[in-house]
């Protein structure tokens, strides 16, 4: 990079001051779990995701070709839709080629947020891709955490930790205290992730739900995508 | 304490839902320097402090008998005023007695935020102090952070931490991600606050203003304050 290019971190979704970085690349994070089931369900062959705000907005696709559609509301599934929110409900067959459309909590609405910047999402699922993606970009960063019901999350706040180190030895500065908290936080969850987060709101949440699995494949999953959805026109597409 | 009270940190203060803690007690913080300032003037023998918002209000104040006025905006003291958010300009005899009326860029604005609940103010110079009053108390707590300018701060954040551990070795239970995350700031920081602070842009500031030893002061104060600032109809007085 020529000159070093900024990362901003923010905590929560509905916190973000767009006017501060409408040049930037917004990374949407909603680690539990729906930017894990993106990149999970674009590694699976899905074609293209529809991210939609209200579960009504979600049940009008319903009737479409080639769709299937996926809802999540306080981290349990939905009746009457297809999918839910875990990862494991893409990991087949049945999504390949076909269009998905997504509501969710915290997730659909941080992508909401930022429709109207470059915009991609990132997990632990395509890590890698997205921070050779990002330094290739040579653009500032915006790290957007989808929080919890606009509540500060550690899940996301530590994964933007993780994320701004690997961008900071590669050039990237870091512009806010935000950043230098969820780089500590991140080193103290290092070495494992999963204890780390046994005390934290949502981990309680899914756990309670008998979703451990969910959060175990989600903080360490068992393959890497090199795939980064972009948000064109409304839809996440392959950049 | 019979049931185990409730900590909620929130880490900056407009981000503060208040319809949710109605019946906590607020614990504003904001180290960097009203509260340390807030604490200082107390020390000092302050009478009473009145926080007000606008530049504006605090002149009104400035032909008042026995008042003396301060003012802050951007770390920078106010041409026209008496004093400014110096923790140093209040360590004499002047102060004896008299009302002191503040604005600041951030710890007034979280008062105002705070003031329809029982509020008090925090500081690393009455720390101790308030560890002892809230335990007495038997209430659930908010630990509201003043941020900067709606941003996220470190040194804030780290002081809740201290302040939530405190709480929660007298039995106090955390209720959020947030706490949790000030928690885990704080224990990385313990050792040497003020070489943890150097990155963070707060400190940055101050030092560029050569503000130095007000942030030494402030993080490591060279007394203790047993005065627990509680705000009373729109004034900090002696709890």
């Amino acid at each position: 990079m020529n000159t070093p290019k900024k990362i901003t971190t923010c905590f929560v979704s509905n916190w973000y001051d767009k006017d501060i970085n409408s040049e930037s690349i917004v990374v949407v994070i909603d680690v539990l779990r729906a930017t894990s089931v993106i990149s999970t369900a674009f590694h699976y062959g899905v074609k293209e995701i529809i991210p939609v705000q209200s579960l009504e907005d979600a049940r009008n696709y319903q009737s479409e070709e080639n769709h299937i559609v996926a809802a999540e509301r306080n981290a349990m599934p939905i009746e009457g839709f297809d999918f839910g929110n875990s990862p494991f409900h893409y990991m087949n067959d049945k999504v390949k080629d076909k269009t998905l459309v997504l509501t969710t909590t915290n997730g659909t609405k941080a992508l909401e947020i930022a429709k109207n910047q470059i915009c991609i999402t990132a997990s632990f699922v395509n890590f890698d891709s997205v921070v050779k993606y990002l330094f290739l970009q040579e653009k500032d960063v915006v790290l957007l955490c989808s929080g919890w019901k606009g509540l500060f999350n550690l899940e996301d706040s530590i994964f933007a930790g993780k994320l701004a180190e690997s961008l900071m030895q590669k050039g990237f500065q870091n512009s806010n205290d935000s950043t230098l908290a969820a780089i500590y936080l991140f080193k103290n969850a290092d070495t494992d992730l999963f204890s780390f987060l046994n005390d934290s709101s949502h981990r309680e949440r899914l756990r309670s739900l008998h979703m451990e699995e969910d959060t175990k494949f989600c903080l360490s999953p068992t393959f890497q995508s090199d795939i980064i959805p972009i948000l064109k026109d409304g839809k996440l597409i392959k950049a």
